[in-house]
């Protein structure tokens, strides 16, 4: 499938752009930002800051503007990623799905939608169906969204306490890295020998999205799961890698081993139809004390996995454990969660 | 009074050597260390890494060995204060007291002994009448001791709120300072681009201590406060000041503003009897979003001021509020929490 | 003196504030920034980032625009002082000088005319005298220019050298902090585990100004010193604290002991004049192997002196001697320096 | 090849470790380290900080002894790499040459003896046959010893320079990472927001070494390269990576291209014998303005290709010009350099 790339300079753009090159089912042939960036080569258009080179493939392609028109008459397009600014996803993605083009989103701006769906593939394989909804919309074809970052961590690692043992309440106090919020998002001056406790919009972010993910389809939307979160969000000197400090409230009493044994044995949908993207195991849970750490654990599963480590009792919630998780904020929190999202969609029957 | 300073070469011996460096009721007459720094000039002994110089009258000093006799023989002391390793304080902590010289402690070795209080001079200044039962043990004078850094700022920020509105159980995940494992402690290949959620017997320290601290005098010992605390200590690469997410259920229901208003205005013995070392204010709650941070606000009310902000409700808990706290951990979490402490118990008549 | 401070709201801006809190010669009564700051008050508009609170009489002050004739009508200013970006500062600063209103500029855009001078009090104080050569472009009063902050540092190291042994040519190897940039100037992904290896226009500017400041008055203009200087700059992730590795080829051979005395020995006529903000010594030579390091050493003398250490031969050049030089980017590199600069003018008369 | 390693458990044996896994000549059958690591896993003994797990087969070894009687009794061993301290590896390197085992040294210990060779093969491969020498010591095999981390950049970085043109000095000042120093070798809190000017030994190690791999063989020993060397070395906040700036003086006058030119086109024997560690290119030369930078470029080559930019004219140096170089210190400064050497061993018939 050729796909265009909406957002392609940034540090999103930029994992889509790794994680594409040479993806066996899709094909990069757009990559669309900014007036600032459209007409120059992808190499001179973006302060490529990832690991290694930039894709040869990509290096020399010409970035084009933003314009569902403009991409659409210029080149075939059978499929678009977008990481856009929400501002500015909510007009241009519905043009490509009004035009029969689908999107697969990392953007925020139809999160809460009642007729799209926030995809984790693993989590919540199902809530794809809600896509059928937005042909009232009179729309050809469709939006899917990723959740925030923070929040696919979040749910992910709650996913199989949701399903062994139940989840009454949560809470999360996060150490999030630095690439969250983009290249020019924190100084150095800020962060340097310091802590930002504060990251906008976020925690209501997490505290909505995560709901909304392990909700049960009803009908023609999601009902939102019934338990509470409440989250602290917090910015650290780290480059990747989102940690995560999780107090849970369970249904049915649970022992630190039976919750590590839930999460080691959980596999998705993914796992099953053995997506190109999906890695061998979602949940890696680590038994040193001082695990999992950003720097170490980042690329665990090539991004795609989060690590779960310090699983012990909580002294204060009711049934409570408590524990450490972190994941790959750009890729299993946002660019390798949408190529994967793109993927069940491709092989579930919905492109 | 005449002082003896013991650990005076580590990070908080650094500290105490500043903070005493012309105080008006302590002066400093004889530093010790371990045996690899005794004979040294202190200037030659400490790796001082403190900003500003090393107060001159220190920097000339002769570090001598850690052993009361010594000590004893060769300078007049009135005081004692230790910044000792746990294992090391526990005989020489009880030499001084049994040959009659108090020891104000920042080890923990002493703390969760019945008969010693673990002090915050504005949170219980009344324990320090727990030093009569240490009589029993048959030495002529006492130990009092320092509550853990991490602690130091928790029991400070509940205080207010356990006085206006009760405590009934507090979740606190912490961003903890570099200093707060010494000179050695954490390698820099350990934390660059890092966090290290885990932080040795930090935890259960925390849930502890806190509550003797909270507690009331029953008798002999002290009755701990009746609730729960879960506590998630993690390492972040910041020089000094932990920062700390706290999660509280109050007994009665209060408005974000009603809690800032309450630590706001609490005030507590040391600011009443004007003592030296006592901030003007021990709770500075600040208004906007992104406060406290480490480095910003470490230094407040000359390091011994916490700062308190994003105060809100928190959706889980129970009648809940969250916020953010944060101290200087080698000052209000230690050195300077000992020197407070010494002189309420000089003018409250115990020295 | 009544002064204006245009710029006020960034790094440099920042510390001229602080600096002039309490100035016993000079009170701030204007501060001017941006269209984006103008209207709000001082607190609300910078984003402080020193140290210690906002000094309490500047955080009130509202900012008014950059504009002389509406500052010049709405205060009484007698002195300005200006930390604009070189591009702006070209006609404003023009401009107050023309109307009388003399200028002490942190700004590049005038430094190489010929008729204004790269002032470092203690370096080149004769300098002052070339501002009666202004008068020529039709000003009532004049401008005079600080250094680039590199260069500070280095002309200052250099200077005691020049005098005592001559200098034939000099290598500089520099480790710049972040403040130098501004507080958006490097992304905290830029500068992460890393090192920038470039700074734009730094090179050349060291490698002119320095022979500017140390050239002898020639008439109307200054001849610039016969030597040449060859820098490479680099940013290191450091808060503040510019550090230099220095290889000098002198005039005559000189063991590193001859060069430590002639740079401790070395005063300037602020330290004859005991100008306020003037430190006791501009030169502090360290003799531990290890320094001077940036976080330890940067606040020596306030931010005003300089500190050197590690001076030895050179292998390589011709009596070369090699050593590290470190000073205060903001302060002896930019506000600090300019204060002394306007003190130095006011106690000679220019004023 | 079956080979041991000594020193496996630091950091340049856990690049040893992650080289020669899956080696297509040589086969890793004992892993030896201090008596403290002795009898324990691997994984347990080493604080593995390397991206991406230990290889597996490693990670389930038992560490042995460093001790040669012991590691040939157990096992057979065809070849020895050393990671040893310096003071340690003297008798132990010594041993095994003498029994027959050739070692491949990363220690400094024999480094300047005549008959040794300090070899980097793509620069000084002929030095090699001076192990023909190290029969006058009595013993049945032989030492080859690698450079200092510091020397390995630079000395591959000067290669082409003097083969082209010519080098008659060199002036480098250097900002070096963290894991030069070992795993407990910089405590964090010395280098957060800091430059720390000094690592001991280094400048002389730099001075000496780079000459000796320059030289050339004379009779039985090295002489070496006539020039002169001056270096001044500095530990930066990085993790991997040593950046040097590095000034010339060239024999003949080049232009920045030529010397570009030069570098790119270099190639050596391991390039021509398609050793499996050798790099394509060992000098890769970028043209932005701001790289080499150490996280971005550091692992250039799999770690073993240097990366020089910004080549400019120095005008302080007759013929001179002035660049950046950057190599992964434990890579291509370590344990990189060392597999090559064994290889380039191997298939000249020295093994």
């Amino acid at each position: 499938m050729k796909v265009a790339l909406l957002g392609a300079t940034g540090m999103v753009g930029q994992r889509f752009v790794k994680l594409l090159s040479n993806h066996e089912l899709f094909e990069l042939t757009a990559l669309a930002a900014s007036e600032r960036s459209a007409g120059k080569k992808y190499a001179d258009a973006a302060h490529w800051s990832i690991e290694g080179d930039i894709p040869e493939e990509a290096a020399e392609m010409k970035v084009v503007r933003v314009d569902s028109g403009e991409i659409m008459s210029e080149f075939e397009v059978d499929l678009v990623f977008s990481a856009l600014p929400s501002d500015v996803a909510r007009k241009i993605e519905a043009d490509f799905a009004e035009k029969g083009v689908p999107v697969i989103s990392d953007a925020s701006a139809y999160r809460m939608e009642d007729d799209v769906p926030v995809l984790i593939a693993e989590v919540n394989p199902e809530h794809l169906d809600l896509v059928k909804e937005q042909k009232k919309r009179g729309w050809k074809s469709f939006i899917v969204t990723n959740p925030n970052c923070t929040t696919s961590v979040l749910a992910l690692a709650l996913k199989p306490l949701e399903e062994e043992f139940g989840v009454r309440s949560v809470i999360v106090s996060t150490m999030q890295a630095l690439s969250g919020a983009g290249w020019t998002g924190v100084p150095s001056m800020a962060i340097l020998d310091n802590v930002i406790p504060y990251i906008r919009n976020e925690e209501e972010k997490v505290e909505r999205e995560a709901l909304k993910i392990l909700g049960k389809i009803d009908g023609s939307k999601v009902k939102p799961a019934d338990f509470k979160i409440s989250a602290s969000c917090h910015r650290v000197n780290v480059l990747d890698g989102h940690l995560e400090a999780i107090f849970v409230e369970l249904e049915e009493e649970a022992e630190p081993e039976e919750v590590a044994k839930a999460m080691r044995n959980f596999r998705g949908r993914p796992q099953e139809l053995h997506l190109p993207t999906a890695p061998d195991k979602p949940i890696i849970v680590r038994e040193e004390p001082d695990r999992p750490q950003p720097r170490l654990d980042r690329n665990a599963g090539g991004g795609m996995s989060i690590v779960v480590g310090r699983i012990r009792k909580d002294p204060v919630l009711p049934r409570g454990v408590k524990f450490l998780a972190l994941g790959h904020n750009t890729v299993r929190g946002a660019a390798g969660n949408a190529v994967l999202n793109a993927e069940l969609a491709l092989k579930e029957g919905y492109l």
